[in-house]
């Protein structure tokens, strides 16, 4: 690792620990009428004590290059983190994705219900907007509201809703979707939250267009240089090492990078979108050290 | 009926028509890659087209009340209606109360199919966010990033979804709820969507914390005799007069007002809410005429 990484590895260390702090003073505590206390304890288990945090390092890390670093930025970490986790719940369930494990444990349907999963990922959604809404994220109400919005389109039927329903259509499509289908889908499905996160650190800093231009063009490509790696560890990896069932995209005949562009290829691919994340970064200089680090990581990682 | 009441009953028409047009207008159109149509045309039949609009005209016509008409309250109105349309897909599913017809038609994941329902109330919840937080629904970004924090506490884990939580765990429960359970289930699972549809039309019209507290208190006693209401038409209304299954709460062992309060205890209690209403409104005199009109109609209503 050179130092680019070694400064974004610590600093993803500090993003996991701020970002689940904000978590735990956003989410409610276990306690109520039954139902209650399960639908509490439910969110809190898919979206506490795992997953890499690399949305909510993004919110922290381009607001700190921009300047606007402290407790709002925390919160803002934190509201992606949960909508993040809500489509996780929503896609393990058995009409969607029927996956058991996720982040090494049970899925919330296997460890309580379908129901359970159903309305912990509602109520995850809503806390994600409670979050930025709220006054504590930004004293101007512009700014709040202009996060709720992005993170509406981000997030829904034209985002990543939008994204798992073509990805689902297209698993029991009579023709395989062509590369553009596939770019677009996987833009829609995963790009467009972290695109978001990117953009929320500049949006809190009152960044320029132009600037918030410059973070959403890294952020595109660090997306989906990030989907190509997870399509070839899906292919490569072991279920240990990933935390989740591995090798089951090419078994449910998902369309992914590796199918379309070869092993090399996608190789080929992620790497150039790494130096393109990094030139679009190149007028911050050292401040945007650790972003350049984190495309780098996000093509190396082994889960 | 009375004046009050023929004047709600052509008030509500004229929501109706209002909220469809800005529902019409915010709802992606049903074209894209296979999966994205299919979702937005799910989302399309789930908000378009039925349903008593309330909620919209609640909205319409407290903004009214305080002079906040036009485009921004109606786009309010479709919002609510979005949010609580995804709602009724999710709690219409297999795993939540399993019904088959609602508005009189089949519902959504009997169209569809399961995944589409879990993808269409979860776009649908976003729309709902994405509206709000739309500068042509307010200039203000204050006034919308209060509408969006207020929506999303009626609608999340302290709110709506917590209260569904609450009743399906009071399905399988050992003993019954006690009347104040109830009482605060449904004040949760329907009464702070009502709540809040109230307090938005307040809230666009940047009305004083006092004038929105009488709003909510109005609208908190109309919720509650709205849900009485229901309650006793799932064991007197038929099928084809309701639009969905009646006799299931029974049978489900759900809580409802009228095994607490019996049949007599629950119109009882209905009549008196209704006066409560008219009471936190009496100082808007006239203004408010339509408004007491719509809580006389939600007791005497017969679907």
């Amino acid at each position: 690792m050179d130092t680019c990484e070694t400064d974004f590895v610590e600093a993803l260390s500090a993003a996991v620990r701020k970002t689940e702090q904000a978590l735990e003073a956003c989410l409610p505590p276990e306690r109520g009428q039954p139902g209650e206390a399960n639908l509490a304890a439910a969110m809190r288990y898919a979206v506490l004590g795992g997953g890499k945090r690399l949305r909510g390092f993004l919110v922290l890390e381009v607001a700190a290059m921009f300047g606007a670093g402290g407790s709002g930025a925390e919160r803002a970490a934190a509201a992606v983190e949960c909508l993040h986790a809500y489509s996780l719940v929503h896609d393990d369930m058995p009409c969607m994705d029927d996956d058991d494990l996720r982040r090494g444990k049970p899925t919330v349907h296997k460890v309580w219900d379908e129901a359970t999963a159903v309305l912990a990922g509602d109520a995850l959604q809503a806390l994600a907007f409670e979050i930025l809404a709220d006054p504590a994220t930004h004293p101007n109400g512009n700014v709040r509201a202009q996060l709720v919005l992005r993170l509406a389109q981000a997030s829904g039927h034209a985002g990543m809703v939008g994204g798992q329903a073509i990805d689902l259509a297209a698993e029991t499509a009579e023709t395989p979707l062509t590369a553009m289908q596939v770019k677009r889908l996987q833009a829609m499905k995963t790009g467009a939250l972290i695109e978001f996160a990117a953009e929320a650190g500049a949006i809190l800093a009152q960044a320029s267009a132009r600037d918030i231009g410059r973070v959403r063009a890294y952020a595109q490509a660090l997306g989906e240089a990030f989907q190509i790696a997870d399509d070839l560890l899906d292919v490569t990896g072991t279920e240990a090492e990933v935390g989740k069932r591995v090798g089951k995209d090419a078994g449910a005949g998902k369309a992914t990078f590796v199918d379309i562009l070869g092993h090399n290829g996608a190789h080929a691919r992620a790497a150039d979108l790494v130096a393109e994340a990094a030139a679009q970064l190149a007028p911050y200089g050292a401040r945007a050290a650790r972003l350049v680090g984190a495309a780098r990581f996000v093509v190396e990682r082994r889960s």
